[in-house]
């Protein structure tokens, strides 16, 4: 072995940990625990019997293509049938605007090689997804946070910084919104709040990136407008998955964007994996072809908003005062506010001897804010497991709070 | 849009070109042109019936683990079968020595993710892979090329390259070999080589990249141990794919290293894709352990060294005085080399004429020369089309000599 590996690695590994979440859910492996700390869909949605059918029957009519290598955009069917049910939303967009990342991840970092050279300037929400930080920051940029109201981002502390960086001769490269059922605060911005946001990205010259893997899983309440339909001028990139809606383990997702900007992920795309699985793209192609999606969408959606219910009827249950929680519209989780001086962190612990796990809300806040909230899960456990869960989650927070 | 769309580019993705090969691909897909550029593998030899049959039981006894998010290492069971394997080859490695890649492209953009920053020096062969190339470059690597001989890369040069820089206060970050039935010059670099640059590589204090995704197809001589076993100090960081020797559609590769290295990887992939599709690790592993891969295997290097000797005995038959070309023991490549004075590039040009294509040899050399080389393929197009296209391509050279 040579003598200096510690020394050797990039700037990049070098900054990174371990995803907190991930090496968390380890500690949360024992069967015991019932755990709200993973952002799982739920195996029973998965369409297993469905999956048989086009898996054999994609290997039989269309074997050779399907286990060669494919384009880098994607295959052609695919890319088209996402184009038109975007289209049959509202959006006016072409195949040249949409690319197939393998997962929506791999369209975090893509375009973070595109767009981010060390030092450079992101702004995100206070609390943002934790892979998009990560991704983010494997590549140098420098998080601006900004405080959420419960429409989300706040249009006012935005502007101010945006002003502030304009007075530094500095412009960020994008502001990075997850506008549906936000991870981890599950709240949904509204439209008048979209519109702020864009009109803000127009006078200040910055691009949005719409990270969108969870609107379709929406229980009720009017649809919102992707702020990409809303600006229509090409300065919002639109990133979209299958794995909340379809199944995670097939690992597509998707990128919406202005023709010169797919351009750049297909070129950064080639270098890093040469094109997705063509095998798992037929599949999603045939599946959402055979109606297959439209009908299991429906019922995801119905089992989620149960357990939704479920989950909110046993805070409301069993949680103390001075706890508050996000009730959102859809998605897969809630956030929630401890007392003002409690610390997540130290009920973390108290919690895994209760066996119930969560998520720190720290992590999703790139100033290190957030030290009394907690993301929680709601799609991933039986609704009997929830309610236990709940219960001693409760259990746990009264006794840090010296009610128990 | 914004303003300055082109100005806001990373200095990565602007130094970066979309792949001379697959826009060179583009070109070369019309019916009627035989292709000998691509690097795909003989969809005849794609087992579909087992695959149907794996794909089915994977999902009636494991559904809901195939289909869901999995580690990021990836699959426990395909990662423990790999490792029996590389160690009844005879290495010596735990569980903990390999990480699952979503491609063995994605192990080259992972390494260049660990290990690169901006103007670091990496050492490659004169020629080498285009893809390893293209990932070394997005992460601005600056490459020096070391030229070949008959047992691939020149241990003096090397030597007096890595004495050139220690001099300058300079040490690269890796050295980066293919040395078996090398891409794209089908050379296999012989064990005393092997030896040679693990000594300098030892004395310079310099990692050791070992890209080796064709070692498996051998048509003949006896099987070169691979770098990493004749290292055993864990210097060397081996890459492995499926794409040649089972399905490229699938997208699996792995990386073999030294643990704190792998840990590295992990890192890395976490904020890339999070994990690797579960289902086609799943259906890779079952693929092993039923025995249908080293049945299999002995089909592909039996089909491919037909492929070779057809081709090969074309060349002879048709080929002009003054043309030279490798002859590979295993592999999908062989290199031509046209007379001093011809350019590869004006051939291409009349090649295309003639219908049949093949990738421009220069295109693997960081320093731009190899302009009378070519890379041709032989697995991919059926005997009587090879005959055919060599036929057609030699025709090429001679009205470019002015033979004919």
């Amino acid at each position: 072995m040579i003598s200096d590996l510690e020394q050797i690695y990039s700037v990049s590994i070098k900054s990174q940990k371990k995803s907190a979440i991930r090496e968390l859910l380890k500690l949360t492996q024992r069967p015991e625990i019932i755990s709200f700390a993973g952002g799982l869909p739920a195996p029973e949605s998965f369409p297993i019997e469905q999956l048989k059918e086009i898996a054999c029957e994609i290997l039989d009519n269309n074997g050779p293509a399907a286990l060669q290598y494919g384009a880098t955009e994607g295959v052609t069917d695919l890319r088209q049938i996402l184009v038109d049910r975007y289209n049959a939303q509202g959006l006016n967009i072409e195949l040249k605007n949409l690319v197939i990342t393998t997962s929506s991840q791999q369209g975090l970092d893509l375009l973070a090689k595109i767009f981010i050279n060390r030092g450079d300037k992101v702004i995100c929400g206070l609390p943002s997804y934790l892979g998009g930080l990560g991704a983010f920051n494997a590549y140098g940029a420098e998080m601006i946070g900004i405080k959420f109201d419960d429409k989300g981002m706040r249009s006012d502390i935005l502007e101010q910084k945006l002003e502030e960086l304009k007075n530094q001769g500095l412009k960020p490269k994008f502001i990075y919104i997850i506008p549906d059922f936000q991870n981890p605060a599950g709240i949904t911005m509204p439209e008048s709040r979209r519109m702020e946001i864009i009109a803000l990205a127009k006078k200040y010259d910055v691009l949005i990136v719409e990270d969108s893997p969870y609107r379709e899983v929406r229980f009720e309440g009017k649809p919102q407008k992707t702020i990409f339909e809303l600006d229509n001028s090409g300065q919002v990139i639109l990133l979209g998955t299958f794995s909340k809606i379809f199944v995670p383990g097939f690992r597509i997702g998707w990128v919406v964007a202005d023709e010169r900007i797919i351009d750049k992920f297909v070129t950064a795309k080639q270098s890093t994996d040469l094109c997705t699985p063509t095998y798992n793209q037929m599949i999603a192609h045939k599946y959402i072809e055979k109606g297959y999606f439209d009908q299991n969408l429906k019922q995801i959606i119905a089992q989620y908003k149960d357990k939704r219910d479920n989950m909110l009827k046993a805070f409301r249950e069993f949680m103390p005062e001075g706890v508050k929680w996000t009730e959102p519209e859809g998605g897969l989780f809630l956030f929630l506010t401890l007392p003002e001086h409690m610390d997540a962190e130290v009920l973390f612990k108290k919690a895994i001897e209760h066996d119930v796990a969560f998520v720190l809300g720290s992590v999703f806040h790139c100033d290190g804010s957030g030290k009394n909230t907690m993301r929680i899960n709601f799609s991933f456990m039986s609704k009997e497991k929830t309610t236990e869960g709940v219960k001693r989650l409760a259990q746990a927070i009264k006794e840090e709070m010296g009610l128990a």
